[in-house]
């Protein structure tokens, strides 16, 4: 199987690394090489001492994407899930890649300051942390994610499918059950948004 | 396949990128994927803004060593070519994997001076570079090294003749044809030493 990166990109408490650590179960029921590039982990284990300025995040962001690069032409599922809050500089990650699937993880701000899992939104609303996405630093969404999931709105369960399906759909995975309740007004929903990027 | 790192470890000059990239040739022919990560690339993708200070050296050794265990475990043969100057962090990043060959390149510090392709010795020996391996700053020989080339007298042949024999004897790679000349003294060491480290 051909390797490549999944990017979960969204703003803080969105569910990245939920939906990042559930598809890679179902990869790994499926017999799929895979690997989660995790941002915090990724803080620890290749950027200790970066900051959250731009430039840093850009750095941050570009090792993260350098690792994906060489785990996915090697045959890995590499899934990613990182803010990454900026447009350019998630354009210039895909490009290094050969296949690169991006998931938008989508939500009003009001619903993540009540999530708050971590009392982060809290603490940066109070001044305590600085350039805090969404709060006191940008995040530019994005305009050609292959899957969008409305995390209000949305249940885990049917953003795992979308997402698994999608990758089923073009073939960048082997096919199995799917999971949960799944509508046939989804599967067309998936079928447009990658007759209109252009995979299928 | 299973993946493992195959780290060259020695001075300034003494080879490593050399051997590394003919060896990766060698695995390319049998069919095996394969990835170089260089100490200069890496500096450049993971590193850059550390310093050669000992506590920078070891943080660029821990990121190079955490990304060759993510590879070497998805089935990848990961070549590391890192003048990695300090013992303790080699065998920390050894611990980490699975499997681990140590490739060592010995060389008496004149023969290298006088080697000196990008004209560093020289340079350092002026004071011009601060924390230059072998001049200026220590380096630990290994003890329990795999394969261990003396690259003053070790042709390059017979140098990427004995780290792919040593890789065939304990069943890392698949087998092939050996390259140029061969002895059976050399084949006896090879023996030798994977039984002294409890290899065969």
């Amino acid at each position: 199987m051909k390797g490549f990166t999944l990017w979960f990109t969204g703003l803080p408490c969105s569910g990245k690394t939920t939906l990042a650590r559930e598809v890679e179960g179902i990869m790994l029921e499926r017999g799929v090489r895979v690997e989660v590039l995790d941002g915090d982990e990724i803080r620890e284990n290749l950027s200790k001492g970066l900051t959250f300025s731009r430039e840093d995040r850009n750095t941050n962001i570009r090792r993260i994407g350098w690792v994906s690069k060489l785990l996915a032409r090697n045959g890995v599922v590499c899934i990613v899930a990182a803010v990454s809050p900026y447009r350019d500089i998630r354009r210039e990650v895909r490009e290094w890649h050969e296949r690169f699937i991006q998931v938008y993880l989508r939500a009003p701000l009001e619903v993540l300051k009540k999530r708050d899992v971590k009392g982060m939104y809290k603490k940066a609303m109070a001044g305590e942390i600085k350039n805090f996405t969404g709060i006191s630093d940008p995040y530019e969404e994005p305009e050609n994610a292959e899957v969008v999931i409305d995390t209000d709105l949305d249940t885990v369960e049917i953003s795992v499918d979308r997402v698994i399906r999608t990758l089923e759909m073009i073939d960048y995975i082997p096919h199995g059950e799917t999971v949960g309740d799944y509508s046939e007004e989804e599967e067309a929903k998936i079928k447009a948004r990658l007759k209109d990027l252009g995979y299928i």
